[in-house]
């Protein structure tokens, strides 16, 4: 290895965090965090060093400097406010720092009666140096003048009192260390912090069909009778609605009701085979309604704070005009001319067209898929729920979220990928800003617990961030089938809180739905997928009450609005799950027990680490439940607590400890 | 972000270990292991992929290609051999295998009754563009017209039950994949791997000070003396014989015995002050001989198989040639003119100055300091011991490692670092191949076991391998002065079983030495840093028979020769740890149990994971003590030990499970 330029670069700085897979991918963050760097930094030998976070907008030169402290063994760390969206670059700079070392050792030297008049002659030479810094910078401001008439006393021999008392004097600390000698500072590379909003970190999903919401019995439902469930899902205390696709459906080899390979004229299909004569994914189902009457929608759902989230299935059934309109090189042709269908061998899934993402035309083909979205962004679409990202080239995913949040950073994507678990932290990698997870399948204490761990801690949570959903179009899991009434309230309460962002296939949810299409499988009897459903939503025994409850306790909870903060909790009773979440200032804490058994009543003793959260040991503190109304009070870490499911399914206890923590930082971008 | 040039390229590679802070620094391995190189590879949908590790010397393009095998959860691995020391590169490539997906899926519609003619036309293109890839790999030899002729048949619209047979035929299998089209294939960055001699894994070292070696009372030793010493060094088993600074002792500000800051006339002085009129670091101390001499010394040594050590301390008395002879820029120097000496405020060390990294000339002092590694190379040195490389700036030793290594890749570096774990981490990244490490001071069963689990399991021992000293001439332990025979007895065997590098300061640990200069201290008394120590090695109850005999047993036993195979193992007796260490091949099983107390008599159970270690759990094995003989037949994991510290400080308890695995792996570099 040839020598380097300069080799005077003596601080080492490693292994910054936030860093996903070296730097590859940014780091993750929403606005209004505080986002906290920290690094390894040392260097040889005895000098005393400093270390700075430096920040910037990538779209600016304009760099902001934040000063690093030290915590144990070498580490240090830095925190600054990111308040806008957008991406944001930063790296570590450090450098010994001789002024710093010259203190140091001066005070000791002091301390022990050793300081010596050269002493002093070096302090003089690097306040001089000091000096020489800030008129460079300030072009000779009051700051300079001082410190040259600093190092002037300093030469002067004066008696040593008299040295003694200017050299330590913490104005000179505070103004040489204000003008450092970064001549050979190291600079770590640059890193990348993605910055989205809020919604990425805390939404609360409900999905709906609007074919089945028509008045009339039979009909199919449009936009129009669709807006009109708005304020009730508003009013139940969601922020996104999330539609199936929306587009013309393809009319060969068309399912029928419960997925009957043999359709009759007069079946709808199914939303996901995209694409017939009235167009693809830019167009809409004429039965649904027009792009004004869609545009109407969204604009209802605006004014009530809904966010609209788009399915985007990339697909085509065999009548898109992608396939009949000349891109029949999109797909994969086999030899008799035929284009390959979708398959699982040996099953056939003839109405759907995957895109071949090895064709010739791969540019054509990328370019066309990333204007769907710009498409639907133009009608005020800012959240999309991506249809099996993991069936898609992980490259076209980097590149076309990638461009699409460049331009408007502000899009969320939401990535359905019920997948092997590194492909699922891949496309969160490459831009996907939520995920579906395993939760629904996740019924254990245990098994909660240590999912739950992984998916909320550092590093996954630096690009990784869950959407917990307790049943989808797709999902109908054992549990839901075989636990009634109360094995809702158990997943809701559970999604809820575990979740910041979480949602639910709503009115087969509210409803308890329950019956599977056949034993042993996870799809609805009569799925929606294939038919109309209408619904009374208002019918008896309906969950909305407890679902607006859960939703209003979310909304006014800041504690529930994030994942990181979550901490699980001992109880002897294995049917018993216990966990906490607090606000990042820590002013809200709130506490959930849930009872994992729809069947029978559950007690036992959770076990609280009272000096963790912050609560005082020897006096009894409030324990509100956030459901009932009922305030218990609590006293020590072992409390008592019993759940009978056909009356509750758990707690959501706000503790009352009144404790703040000051997140008062200086640095803001 | 652009488009890529190439958006094909599907397959996705992750997490590449070994792989030292990104691929910053070379992961480290010794000639003749099988380096196993693992990868998470996948890509999107449900494709066959398949992926090879490439691996090339670094001064050669000949690549080999490695093919990897799938693990668990998307991981691969690939394993070859390094016969050789020096430099290589390596890689994961990986690609997606249409033919091998066409295969796999035809096994399953053969199977479902569901194959149709167009599937064997599939098939027929992808075994004629295989042939063509043949084509241009080997200009068409037998494989490109069996290929073709193939592809024919199964284009032919032959009888089905034909077609079956020709597409499933393993010969076509095998041949097709042969020749894998990696159009869009995926290559990972090029990870480098330094491979080092047996020796850096591998290592026993013997200390001593040549000067106290005269058979004359009162003489200063020679390299003739310390020669006579050799023979009886390799035979006690040791292969590194460890020399403290032979240069010239400075004379100003020479410390007299105990470091006594005034010395006489007469003293010897320290060592590591070194330079006077007589030379530098590329000088004799005349009292000890002629470079002649030296070399003479050397030569004998490699006869005996023993590698000589040389202590290199970047570090200069005042009175040393670079001081008076021109290159006082490489210190700093003083406002009064003075040159700045070593210090710890208020700690002075007048009689050593330190280099100053920062220095104008750093070009020319980093040259000078290579040359002195240089120099001794040349003498037939190939390893040095350098004392304190954490106060020397960290870009300099990258460098000159890295230099020297390119040309010498034999040379070894053991650096003595006893300081913060990340500098000593970094020390061993940038290119050290040993490091001295905390085990003086970790006496307990729980830390021994968590700082050897540390140290001795990836990602560590990529870059960082132990050398483990019971003591040094700086480190004379208060467990060995408070613990009489029965302490040294308990870290000899410790250090030479938990580590395959280990060393001793011979002639004290041999006579059992443990006088500190002082209470509370770790200095020796009348330590042979200042003075010269003549002793008489025979006298009784000297530990040479048992040092003899644990060297006999790391010499002939490979478990002992590797720390990566280490595991603790439960005892019920606080005071009785127990491990065990296998081979690679897993012929050769050792056991050590040790009483960490050097009082008492101590026994209890040790619990022994049998199906782990290979032993049949329902029949009795053989447990040979290799330091009693004594053989005892253990049945079942729970065996009683019984430790009288008088007697015996431990077992080395050979296993005898007649088990070997064949790692008989076909590519080698």
């Amino acid at each position: 290895m040839t020598i380097p330029t300069e080799g005077r670069r003596r601080v080492i700085i490693e292994s910054i965090a936030p860093q996903v897979d070296c730097g590859r991918f940014p780091a993750k963050r929403t606005a209004g965090d505080l986002v906290r760097v920290e690094a390894d930094v040392f260097t040889d030998g005895h000098d005393a060093i400093a270390a700075s976070v430096l920040v910037h907008r990538e779209d600016s030169d304009k760099w902001i400097e934040v000063p690093m402290e030290p915590l144990v063994n070498d580490r240090w760390f830095a925190a600054f406010g990111v308040t806008e969206i957008g991406r944001y670059g930063y790296k570590v700079q450090a450098w010994v720092d001789h002024f710093e070392t010259w203190h140091r050792d001066l005070l000791k030297r002091i301390k022990a009666d050793t300081d010596a008049p050269v002493d002093y002659l070096i302090g003089a030479d690097l306040i001089a140096a000091a000096a020489q810094r800030a008129v460079t910078i300030n072009g000779g401001g009051g700051d300079a003048a001082w410190l040259h008439a600093r190092a002037a006393v300093l030469r002067s021999g004066d008696e040593p009192k008299s040295l003694r008392n200017h050299a330590t004097d913490p104005m000179l600390h505070e103004l040489a260390l204000r003008y450092p000698d970064k001549r050979y500072a190291t600079d770590s590379n640059e890193l990348i912090l993605q910055v989205d909003p809020v919604r990425a970190r805390f939404s609360s999903w409900y999905e709906f069909f609007p074919r089945s919401t028509a008045q009339k019995p039979g009909a199919h439902g449009t936009f129009a009778d669709a807006e009109k469930l708005l304020p009730r899902i508003a009013q139940m205390g969601f922020n996104v609605v999330y539609l199936p696709p929306i587009h013309p459906i393809g009319r060969q080899f068309r399912k029928g009701p419960n997925n009957n390979p043999n359709g009759q004229p007069g079946d709808e299909g199914s939303p996901w085979a995209i694409g017939a004569a009235e167009g693809g994914h830019k167009s809409i189902l004429p039965k649904l309604g027009t792009i004004q009457d869609f545009r109407r929608f969204v604009e209802t759902a605006k004014k009530l704070s809904l966010d609209i989230a788009l399915d985007i299935a990339f697909q085509a059934a065999p009548d898109h005009p992608y396939v009949t309109g000349g891109h029949k090189n999109w797909f994969k042709e086999r030899p008799d001319g035929t284009i390959q269908y979708a398959e699982n061998p040996p099953k056939k899934y003839q109405d759907i067209y995957p895109f071949d993402f090895e064709s010739e035309d791969w540019q054509g083909m990328w370019t066309e898929l990333k204007s769907v979205f710009d498409y639907w962004i133009e009608q005020g679409v800012t959240i999309f729920r991506v249809d099996n990202p993991h069936t898609k080239a992980f490259p076209f995913w980097e590149w076309c979220i990638g461009e699409i949040k460049r331009e408007h950073p502000e899009v969320l994507f939401l990535s359905e990928a019920f997948t092997r678990p590194k492909i699922m932290y891949r496309l969160a990698k490459i831009g996907f800003s939520q995920s579906y997870t395993y939760f629904p399948w996740r019924n254990g204490k245990e098994e909660i617990a240590a999912y739950l761990n992984e998916i909320t801690k550092p590093p996954v949570t630096d690009f990784f961030r869950p959407n917990q959903w307790p049943n989808t179009p797709d999902i109908l899991t054992e549990f839901l089938q075989m636990g009634g009434r109360p094995a809702f309230v158990i997943r809701l309460l559970l999604a809820a809180t575990l979740g910041a962002n979480y949602g639910i296939y709503g009115p087969a949810f509210e409803l308890q739905e329950n019956k599977p299409f056949k034993h042993g499988s996870e799809e609805y009897l009569d799925s929606e997928k294939y038919q109309i459903r209408q619904r009374d939503l208002d019918a008896p025994g309906t969950l909305r009450p407890l679902i607006t409850q859960v939703n209003q306790i979310r909304n006014t909870h800041p504690a529930l609005q994030n994942d990181i903060s979550l901490r699980f909790h001992y109880c002897d009773n294995q049917q018993i799950i216990c966990y906490s979440k607090e606000s990042e200032d820590r002013s809200d804490l709130i506490l959930t027990v849930v009872n994992l058994d729809p069947h029978f009543t559950q007690a036992g003793f959770v076990n609280l680490p009272l000096e963790e959260l912050g609560i005082p040991a020897d006096r009894a503190y409030e324990a509100e439940d956030l459901l009932s109304g009922e305030r218990y009070m609590w006293r020590g870490p072992r409390n008592y607590v019993e759940l009978n499911p056909g009356l509750r399914g758990g707690h959501i206890l706000c503790i009352h400890r009144r404790l703040k923590v000051e997140t008062d930082f200086e640095y803001f971008l």
